[in-house]
Formats: C-alpha cells, structure tokens, sequence
C-alpha cells in the first residue's frame, strides 16, 4: 500500500477538479443539493447507496427536520435595482430561511442582515435550522453603503415534509472489522470546510477499491453534518459499535497548512498512537484535543457511543480567516494541498492494515551475516539499515507490534514495515497477532 | 456552599480579634493556658467538648507528660534590677523549664540563656518537653549588654501528675462519613504559627454548622501539637480510620503570603488532588512534599496510622524569619490573610461537598438550543458558557466526576459545578456515583 | 561492605599492571591468547574453571567456528623491506584472516589494505570472522607513503577444528539466586575496549572473594564477545533464567570520562532503577538505552532470553576516537579509571545485597529523644540526622524498601542503609522483605 504508484499530480488534479464542480450546488443539511452533489460522487463511486430520512424521524435528542428548498431569493433596493442576488452566491440567505416577499425600510432590513466588520469583503455563512427566521448575508462593504429607503425581499424559499439525504459506501475485506470514514456534504459554496473532506474521501474510496485486497471493510458516509451524524448512529449504533476499529472524520483537509490530528474524545485509542504518530512526522505537526472539537466527533465520540475515530486535518475550522465565509473559494485548497491530506489518510491506514505482532524465530541475535543481511567485515561502525534490522528483531517478542516499534525507534512505520517483510522472508519473524488484534 | 454570603471582612475581623484575645496566654502543651483557650473557643463553638487525658497515659511510643504551670519568673540583675520578666513576654521562659531560684554568675547563667544572633531584637521561642533543665529566652541585644555579676534567677513553676487538654467538637452530617480538621493550641504568644489555625479553624466550623445540610460531618480538634495528636489518635485510631475520608491540618494560615499545599505522606490521594488544584487555582501556588512536612501530618499520616490529610498553609512553617520567636505577633496576621486561608479551605470542601459522577441523559450532543442553553443563530464562533456545556456534557460518562472534569478543562471547580446544576435541571444529566465514592 | 578498607590506589595500581601484563597478548574469539589470557587470570582468581567448546557446536542460530592461529605476519616492499610486522602491532592483521604468501602489485595489495583516513596515524582494529578473506590494517600514513611495485605479503595463520576457550567463576552465597558479571577477552592489544573489563571483573571477584559473607552467589564469566556469549546461553539458559536476578556486562570501563549506563532491553527491571540511581549520583551521568547497545546485551537481553542485565561504563564503546583502533593503549585507561569504574559496579551491589524493606516498630513517630537519637530542645531547626531518621521512620511501611527511600530522598543508598542499621540497632525497624523479594 505504498503511494509510490499514485502520482501525486493525477489524484490531486483529479480532486481539486471535481471540488470544482461541487461548489457552485447550493447544498444544506436537506434538499436537492444534497442530492445533486450524491449523484456526482456517485460517478466516482459505483455502490454508492443513497439513503432517505423521512422528516420527523427521532434520532436520539433530535429529530430530522423539514426538508429546506431554495429556488431564489433576492433584495431590490429603493431604485428597484438587484443589490443582492442567491445567483451571484449561494452564501446571501441564512441556511433554512423561511420564505419572505416584503418591503422594508432600511432599518428594519438591518435587523435581518448579516455581514462581518472585521471582514469587509466576505459574505458570512450563517444558518438557522432549528429557530424559523430569516436573513440575508451580505458584504460589510456593501451593507455600509445601503441608503435609507424601502427595500424589497423576496426569499423563494419552501419547508416541507421531506426527507435528508445521504450517500454511503461499503467496501468489504477480508474481515468484518470496519475503517470507518465520515464527510459530510451540507454547506453551500465552501471549499475548504466542506468540499476537502468530501473529494479526498472519493479519491481515498477510489484508491482503496483498487488495491488487490483488503483486510478491514471500509464504510464511508457523506452526510449533512450534526443532524446527518446524529441520524446517521442513532439508526446504526449497534452495527458501528460491534464493527468499527477505527473511524475518522474528514474536514478541512485540502489547504496547504500544518497537518492536524484531533484526538478522540479520551484520546487514549490505539488508533490515537495511529494519528498522533503520523501527524508528528510531518514538518510542523499540530495537535488538538477533545475540547477543541467542532465536527461530528462530537457525536461519534459522544459518552455511551464512543466510536474509536479522530480527526484529520491540515488547517482546523475557525484556524483560518476564510473559515465559514465566501472567502473559502476554491483558491484555498490545491491539488498539492489535498494530495497531502489524502496522503496523510493513507499513512494511517497502512498502519491499520499492516501493523502486526511478531516474534523472533531464533534466540539470541540471528547470523544475518549468512543471510546477507549484515556487513561483511567489521571495524567502526555498523550502517544504518543493519541497526534497524537488529532493532526490529530485538522488539520483535510477542509483545511490540511494528508500530510499536517504530515509536520505539522514531522511524516512519514504512521503514519498519519493509524490515519486517524482509526478515519474515528470510523466516527469522514468525506472526503472533494479527492487525485487528493490535487496536 | 459559595462564599458570597460572607463578607471578607466580617470574617476576617471577627478572626483577627479573637487572635487578639487569644495571643496574651500562656500556652504550653498542658495546663491552664491551653484551658482559658478552649474556654474562649467554646463561646463560638456551642458543642465543643473539652477532654483531659491523665498523666502517664500511653500514647504510642509516647507517655502523657507531666502537667506544666508556670506562676512568675523573672531575672534581676547583679543591682537587683528586674531585667526579664514573664509579664512582659512569655516566651522568656523555656517551656516545661523546671522550678528554679538561685544566684548565679554570669558565665554560669550564659549556660541557661537562649537568644538569637542573626534576629538580634527576637526573643527565641524554645521548648525541652522532655528533657528535664530550665532556660530563659532573651533578644540578644539584651545578652550582649549583661555586665558580669550574681544574677538571681526565678521560674515558679510546676511538673504535677495532671492533665493534657484538648477540645473536640463534632458537625454531623448527612453521613458517617468524616471530615476531619486538626490545628494546635500549645505555643504561647505566636501569632501565624500557632492562633491563625484555631481562629481560622473556628470561622469554618461556624461557617458549616450555619449551612443548611451537610454530606460530610465535620469533626475538628483542638490539641497541643505532637503528643496532642498522638494521644487523639492512640485513643481513636479505629474511628478515624474507619470514617476520616478527608483530613487537613491547619497552621501558618493567617499572613498574607503564598498559598501552599503539603502532601499526605504518598500524596495521592484524591484530598491531596483536590488539594494541589484548589491551591494551583492561587497566583503563586507553593507545593511541598511530606518531606517537608513539620507538623501533625507526622502522627496523621504515620505508616500503619495513614489518614487521608493534608496541610493547607498560606507561608510554611519555618519558611518566614518570624517564626518561632517573638516576632510572629499579631501584626503577622491580617484579616485579609485569615480570610484567604479560610477561603482556601473552603473551596476544598466545596468539592468533598459536591463533587460527584453523572451521566448524560441522551445519547450524542443534546439539543442545547430548544431548551435555550445554546445560541439561536449559527455563523464562526461558539460562546463560551455554551462550549462549558458541552464539555461537561460530553465528559459526564459515568466516569469523569465533576472534579475530574474541572481539572480536565483547567477551571475552578465552581463554575462546572454551576454548569451541571444548570444541566440536572434540565434532566439532561443524572447522578451516577454520590460524593464519597469519589474520595 | 564499605569501600573504606580498600585504598583505591592499591585496586587501581594492581587493575592496571594486570592490563599491562595482559596487553600484549594476541587475543581473537579464539585461540592460545585466550587460553594465554584465562591463565593469568587465573592466578588471581582461584576456582576459575577454563572451559573449551568445540568447534561445529551450535549455539542458536550460529554455530562455534574453527580454532584461528596465527603465528607471523609481514609485509615486505618492493625493496624487500619489512614495513609491516605482526611483532609490532597484533592489530596489523585482520582478525581471521586467512593464510597467504602471495607477491602483489600495489593496486592489488590496497584492496586488502585498512586504514583510517581520519585518524592517519592509527591502525584500525577489523575482524572478519565469517568471511573468509585477509587484510592488513596500516596506518593511513603509511599507506599514503606505499610507492607502486610488487609486495610480498605473508600471514602464516591457520584455521583448524579446534575450540572456543572461557573461563567461568562461582563465587557461592547464602542464596542460589545469582548476580552474573560477564566480560569479554577476544581483543588483542585494546586497553579500555577491551582490558578494563576482565581487570575491574578480576578486581571485584578478589574483593566479593574477600567478603566475610555474601547474601547473593556470583556468577563470572570472562568469554569471547558475541559468539562466546551466545555459546555460553545457548548450554546455560535454563540455569541463567532460573538463577540470575541481576547482571552487569563490563566493558570500556577505565577511562576517566563519565559514568555510564546502558538499560536492559525494557529498561523497567529493578537492576535497571539501581544502575540509574547510582550512575545519577556521579557528576556527569550519562544514559543510554538499549537502542545504543552494542555488546554482549545483545545475547544476554534477546527476546525470549531477557536477563536482567545492564552495562555500565565509563566512556561507551564507539564514543572515543581511540576506540578499536591501536589508540586505544594502556594510556587510556588509569588507576583512577578503573578505580572508579570498580567502585561503581560495586556501589550497585551494595544496593543488591542490603536493600530490603522494613517496618517501623511503633505507630505514630517513635520518641527519638529517649533514644538519644534527637536533639535535645527543639527551637527553629531540625537537625539532618535527625530529619533523616523521621523520613526512613516514616517510608519504613512495609513497602518502600531502603533503596526506594533512597530514591525519594535523594540521598546515596549507603546513608540510607546507615540510618536503618542504626534504627534496627533501637528496635525502631523491623524486616518485612529480604533482599531478592524486592528485586
């Protein structure tokens, strides 16, 4: 499972392409950009099964809400003319707005506008799903130029009975034993906290599908975040408890800044040691706990469901100053960018699908002189590669498992790996536990 | 059990003026001194029960001593002049000094004076409990002005089959389950070292013995240091070991220094945490080890004895130059300082009160919003309060107590105590483990 | 089992003519200097039994090779002049090399030639046991001056089924549990790597044969390095693993650099806290994990093996420039060194032998006073005997054994050991646990 044959160009390319073609969908936590973006993944992802959730459906303290669509919605100022415009950005109206057709005087509009002093060119991303109101988001720029005088609102918007949506993938292995891998699909035109989670998501399905096997069954879920999640394990807690050994919750994770691990909710996994270990090669890792959480964490590792997931990021939500505004366009990821994140992804899971425990077969250090494995003379030093086999012999008892080893010794888990294959084909490491065993 | 209700100064002044009254007495670790101390006590202490324990009682490795009383003792000089007087200071006599009246030369009574070179204007407070001979304490700058001559020397005191006296007084509580607050009532005039524990010992009991419910009683003891306690404990050490859940040993509690905390002799257990986090909430938190330890914790805490007891302290015993002689007057202690170390005290038993382990009522993240504990409107930020909620919700596991959670957020127990009322009352929580299963 | 009676200069002067007689043999893991070696060894060490293993034994994965000898070796110049002779320097020849007496072009020669560019005017000390080939080690210097022509080169060695020789010690005590000291005699002229471990092992042998009684019985063995040790496990395990509590391997430890240790493969046994402690109390500690291992341990401390066995050194192997080259002569080490280097391993010992855990014999702190063991007044300040005996009284609990108390306190074990003997002498202590209990 070594990247090697994976040009970076082609998967990043491939991933920021298709973020390209996401973003323009006015998606929300329902409705038919949901849908529309399903249908496009699903192009990518031949199983994809898409799943509807009947308004009204109880999942667990909440229940699935009224399905939200938009059709348009404007602002005409006291000249009649269209100073703001759902075609020109799907960001102008609050998430969930109820429909409005009404003149205002300004003073009145301004109790429904939104926009950001601090970020005068940014039109903010806001919602109201569960309070019923509406709002228009706008620039600050614009908003300190409105005159006084009547405005006319128009939000075509409909709450109906409907149902959320969302898509999920399986991919089985050779074991029951599950990797399981959320993103969701519920903000309008947003690249980074968003669109990342979902394109490095395909490309990771994408890449998993074609490898010769598999020992965990993958399941992936694109869904609306909070009330998706929450649905999502309130329908599903038994088979995700009994199954799952690893989860991660993919966002923000196709810009160009420091990778981030967010640890579980007691961080104290193996699949922790995992992320935290990858993580902190990378040049300049970022670590985060529990208390800086924001995703569906929150729910996969609440009390009483406690999946083993962490978070992977590059530059976590509200970390950047574009986060959850217009300004998070697709210039804020990159093809290298999400080629990274999905690298970092693929680290980990070569840990979960590779680590094992395992055994010398010999007392005392093994001839590897015999083997080839060894110099041929011996003065003052002994070469790099040689050490790292003694070392992966020496902690090779029945008990350290190579990633073990490899935190022992502070080498990449690859480099632990290609040893070990090395000495179980010259029979001198026996098998001892299995993958699944080690999490 | 919040301090609101209680004005500093109030407290504070009341604690200051009964050091007053207490300073004048001739202390010593028998005899009426400690009796016209305990008889003051009792009038803020309905229920305090005065104990005498005979002489040649055994106490451990220990025997009950002789009972001291000190009548007159003054020193003239070679014109007959009163040079040292009990009257003005009772730390000129060496404490349990034997009856003496005789004429001495100068040389001769060098051999019985005590003063301290490095602190000239001192006089030295000194004790020989078991060793019979006799002394007088002076300043040095007083020796270094003694003119050769016959001294004539007079200590009128007495070594009698008596009694050692200490006050016991008990608050019951909900439980069986026993606090236990131990301070000493043996040095004469000593200000922070000696009245500051009782006065602050006092204002707590009346503190508790005003609330309206108690979980813990609260048993404290009013005794000479050293033997005191070893007679208490020799005499009750099935009881305490039964019921003392939580201990502290109270001394040097009334300046204005840093706050510190001393350990139980292994230092951990869940008091000596509470402990630490109470005074690491402080500006400049001081931390000993039993290694430092200096007072009764060596009964409390002995091997084989081991009571769960720390020392709470504001400037350690032997850490400021006052200690131990005449300098550590009224003028050491402040009600400011007093109400601090009162305040100390109490923040621990707030959480011995109200610590407990809960358990959330729903599975994933409530919803926050229709109850009205989060915002309506979603856009970058989560306030502050509502993020508290989550946290608590989110570490209430049915493991995590609610100390456990503070110390995991690093915030003053208070404020989580005050976030999950807010939640039981809204059913979104419930008790799993009361208050001493956290202990 | 004081140092006191040991002038230090009398051990290190006899420690360091035994290397002097000892350097100029021509040692290899085989052969008469071994047995040449092991004679005179024995002539200090009573009851040393000289084993001799044949050749074709297995021992695990390796198996005893043949005997090498090697009688002369020379390197004659175009001139016909000797430049190179084995009676110079044993170090001229590699190790094993193979018979030849062959007439060579310069070009030809260099590919057999050794030398160290970095240090030109050091012969580099190079083996090759299992490769069969030959060389000639020169210093870089002279192999700069080599002018083209035909060389003569002769080595008149021989490879023949002969044995591996070892000598083995028991020095019997009260207990079968055993403390294994082993040491390695395969190099030739190498005075720290090499000289300094079987003379300080010989030194401290003489002085544990000297001792009126010993708790433990003291295995020594002076053997070849790697194929030795694991020849010695592989007919010994079951005793060794049954036996041995404690193990030092001994190498490069005469110099006068820093005292070091290097942990068991774990690092977490009770021989590793001890051989920390003690390396801690020296100046410049310096520590090494198994990870910087690089002799015997290796065999010693295997998977499935797993002795309880640290080194302890002074300046590792591989960490001065002199080591295995000719550089590393009888200037390397000193009196002083190997003095120190002795007095180290022995301060471990003397922990070995003495540690035990005991209980104080009274609840609550003993009378000190009555005992003579306290001061007689008490005014500001404890003194540290005084504060010494309270704290071994108070860690005195059935389960903190002297050397944990040493360890709490900081102190050196031996005060520890000096302050229980005394409270013991009271009837203040009494034993819980011997010595191996708490190993």
């Amino acid at each position: 499972m070594t990247q090697d044959n994976h040009s970076p160009t082609a998967e990043g390319q491939f991933m920021h392409s298709l973020a390209e073609r996401l973003f323009p969908i006015t998606r929300s936590i329902t409705g038919d950009g949901v849908r529309e973006t399903l249908g496009i993944l699903s192009q990518y992802l031949p199983g994809l099964v898409i799943h509807e959730v009947p308004s009204g459906t109880e999942a667990f303290d909440w229940t699935v809400p009224e399905e939200w669509s938009i059709r348009d919605a404007y602002v005409e100022d006291p000249n009649g003319q269209r100073i703001v415009d759902l075609r020109n950005s799907n960001l102008h109206v609050v998430s969930y707005s109820v429909p409005v057709d009404a003149v205002l005087p300004l003073d009145e509009l301004q109790k429904h506008l939104h926009s950001l002093p601090e970020q005068p060119s940014a039109i903010p991303y806001v919602t109201s799903y569960y309070n019923r109101t509406w709002g228009i988001c706008i620039t600050d720029t614009q908003r300190q130029e409105l005159v006084p005088g009547d405005y006319h609102v128009v939000i075509d918007s409909a709450l109906f009975d409907g149902h959320l949506t969302y898509g999920e993938l399986v991919l089985p292995g050779e074991s029951s034993d599950e990797v399981f891998i959320s993103t969701y699909v519920c903000h309008p035109s947003l690249a980074n906290n968003e669109l990342s989670g979902p394109v490095v998501s395909t490309a990771l399905a994408s890449w998993l599908a074609s490898q010769p096997s598999r020992h965990f069954t993958y399941r992936f879920v694109f869904i609306p975040e909070s009330i998706g999640a929450l649905t999502y394990v309130s329908q599903n807690l038994d088979h995700l408890q009994e199954h799952v050994r690893a989860g991660f919750n993919l966002t923000c994770i196709g810009d160009e800044g420091d990778y981030s691990y967010l640890a579980s909710r007691l961080g104290n996994t193996r699949l922790d040691a995992i992320g935290r270990y990858v993580v902190s090669g990378t040049e300049r890792p970022v670590f985060y706990t529990y208390l800086d959480r924001g995703s569906d964490e929150r729910t996969y590792c609440a009390p009483g469901i406690d999946l083993p997931l962490i978070s992977l990021m590059r530059t976590r939500y509200g970390n950047y100053p574009e986060y959850h505004t217009s300004l998070d366009d697709l210039s804020v990821i990159t093809p290298t960018g999400l080629q990274g994140g999905l690298d970092l992804v693929r680290d980990c899971i070569e840990v979960l699908e590779y680590d094992g425990v395992y055994r010398t077969t010999v007392l005392g250090e093994p001839q590897l002189g015999r083997r080839g494995l060894y110099h041929q003379m011996h003065s003052k030093t002994v070469e790099d590669v040689v050490l790292l086999r003694t070392h992966v012999l020496s902690y090779s008892d029945g008990d350290h498992s190579l990633f073990d080893i490899a935190q022992l010794l502070e080498r990449p888990f690859r480099e632990i790996l290609q040893v070990a294959r090395e000495l179980l084909e010259h029979g001198l490491l026996e098998p001892v536990l299995g993958r699944e065993d080690s999490l």
